[in-house]
């Protein structure tokens, strides 16, 4: 976990802000009966919100559906969604379902269809049973339950979950957020939908400026597998109970709601990454050095993606010419006779060339669940951070048998 | 074994074309004493040469001065190569290593060393024990073996070799040609070795347009792991032993010498696709409907390249989501809902929604070793094609090791 610096920031044990509430339930999208497989989340208040949203060309209908409903007046009230079926490359059948599902939570929440959100997950291509999820948002209630955060998941083997409090105006403002992963992990969004809300006062464009740039920083720079989903979104909804003044870039608090909410994304990045499909291990790399932050966040990007670069972590071999293929197979500005290499604080490589290390020491520090890479390019002063995982026997076997 | 329709065009046993001579021998680099590992190929005379090298920043030693050595003159009369060692990431000593080994071959041979191309591949990072093979080198000898074509691998199971016979002014012309694979193989080259020598008569310049536009057709259109390595080359050697009129666009024989010639490069390239590391299948792409052909490429090595689609044959689970998934993730001109699918003839995918196909029908044709999957884009009438492998444990544990 990390701990926040800024004594403003804590991070507590997960509940939902002001004003949220939440439920979930068995519908019958998965086969065993004891697992919950839909949800939502819901505000008292219509909230301001924003979204971020996958960039493959097949997007998927409730993806399209909740995207079209938040540009129309960044205002959502309530998020229905489903795990084991996607509901993508379903065409018009798709569209309506989405449609059909969105109706039945505004319905039963007797509030307007375009105030409600829509998101799913699971299995491209076969059509939803959507009568299954109308029939099962009839028996939702309004609870303080954390329900929802399980009943999303896929493949994860285990919920992600943070709830972070700062003080805005000396007064307590919070931020809760929770996601799924864990395959299809990549640039711009990959199969994980995130979902965070707050009681913060925050305009809807604002809070959309902050998403879009913290979201750069923290999903986009994961990756477990390279590959990018159809259904992708990261929600927030801030329906301002909390009273405070709204936050923009002249309130003197709103560096600590910067920090928080990022505090808030990278911890449910991090979270992804290292429960990645298979994975044993979580890795980060800092990229130091860098021409400019796009290039640094490149090239940690492209280290943590490379499979060999994965499979070599897995296998706890140092093998850190991999890391340097990885690094001159960008384009980034790189010192070619200046790069240093460090995993777990012991410098592999100096100036290009092997450093003088113990094969011993290194063999020992790889042994640990989180392998840090430290890269620097010795070509500006920018900076770039990624994680991601190994790549594991288990992996090629969760997808291996991904339907079955 | 892919048969040319051309009936002037044959494949045959391998041979050395004439005039070519080759050996190879066990230097050290390798533990086993009964296992080659290093050899050169040598013409009779000075032979025009044209080369591709990889794109990767770090560009190994001997690959770098093999490009500028046929970068003066484009002429080559031999190319000693070692497997073992990649001479890569070793700075200015692996420069010097390097020229060594170009020095010791041009010296044995008593000819210009700025006629001797220098080929590595194996670990980098390590310094190259370069007197080893200054060693073997004096032992080398001119036959008409094949040894160096085994000499050469590294993961690889098996040798990658091939000989076509064509009609060039009614006189035979032979063209040869062989790699090595099997791992870090990704556009652009990745790591590996492609050595094609032909007595045909064509000139430096002529020869060198011909290897950069099939490469891309072939070599640049296979993909194991997405990975480039800092060894990557392709060179050729044509020595004018067949005495033909020189081959070039106004030879009224060039398009069959074009045909051979890529025949040669295409045989080679899904050669190494098929022998990935760990690899149980072969994958080819095809992609039609497409807006241009280099978008047709790029959405084929796109689905070939994608982890999920490998994984998902590796399981014999026709999950075609992933297909959709990989085509979306492209920024190629795709009609979104009119994509067709189809494996090894089956159609799965028709406008871009599941067709009716039986799922046991699809499964049977799944346990094949050659898996085909044919995309139509319906957004234009170009297309392009891409072979790769599938992803299995045996991949992981290849590259978990590779160093033990």
């Amino acid at each position: 976990m990390e701990i926040a610096s800024d004594e403003s920031i804590d991070v507590s044990t997960f509940e939902w802000p002001a004003g949220f509430y939440a439920d979930a339930g068995h519908a019958g999208l998965k086969a065993d009966a004891n697992v919950d497989d839909f949800g939502w989340l819901v505000s008292k208040t219509p909230a301001d919100a924003a979204g971020v949203y996958t960039t493959n060309q097949f997007q998927a209908a409730p993806t399209a559906l909740t995207k079209q409903t938040i540009n129309l007046a960044h205002q959502l009230q309530a998020v229905v969604m489903n795990s084991g079926n996607a509901n993508s490359c379903t065409g018009v059948q798709g569209e309506h379902d989405a449609a059909v599902m969105q109706q039945a939570a505004a319905d039963k929440l007797g509030i307007a269809a375009n105030l409600v959100g829509v998101a799913s997950t699971g299995v491209i291509g076969e059509v939803l049973p959507v009568d299954k999820i109308t029939n099962g948002i009839a028996k939702l209630g309004l609870t303080k339950n954390d329900g929802v955060t399980k009943a999303v998941l896929t493949t994860d083997t285990h919920a992600k979950t943070i709830t972070v409090k700062c003080l805005i105006d000396n007064q307590p403002v919070t931020i809760s957020g929770f996601c799924k992963g864990s395959g299809m992990i990549h640039p711009n969004m990959a199969t994980m939908l995130g979902f965070v809300t707050t009681d913060a006062v925050i305009a809807g464009d604002q809070l959309q400026h902050l998403l879009s740039t913290t979201v750069d920083q923290t999903f986009n720079q994961i990756t477990v597998d390279g590959d990018t989903s159809t259904n992708d979104m990261v929600v927030v909804m801030a329906n301002g109970q909390a009273g405070n003044q709204p936050l923009n870039a002249d309130h003197e608090d709103y560096p600590t709601f910067v920090k928080a909410f990022k505090l808030v994304l990278s911890h449910l990045a991090k979270e992804i990454a290292g429960d990645g499909e298979g994975a044993s291990k979580l890795v980060e790399v800092n990229v130091t050095g860098a021409y400019s932050d796009h290039e640094g966040q490149q090239v940690a990007k492209a280290i943590v993606g490379s499979n060999l670069v994965k499979a070599m972590i897995f296998g706890e071999d140092a093998n850190w010419g991999r890391v340097m293929q990885a690094i001159g197979q960008t384009d980034a500005h790189v010192d070619l006779n200046g790069v240093g290499v460090a995993i777990n604080g012991i410098q592999m490589v100096t100036n290009s060339l092997a450093a003088d290390y113990s094969e011993e020491a290194v063999a020992a520090t790889l042994k640990k669940n989180v392998v840090t890479i430290d890269v620097d390019l010795h070509a500006g002063t920018a900076a770039g951070t990624a994680w991601g995982c190994d790549l594991t026997y288990k992996y090629v076997q969760i997808n291996a048998s991904y339907r079955s």
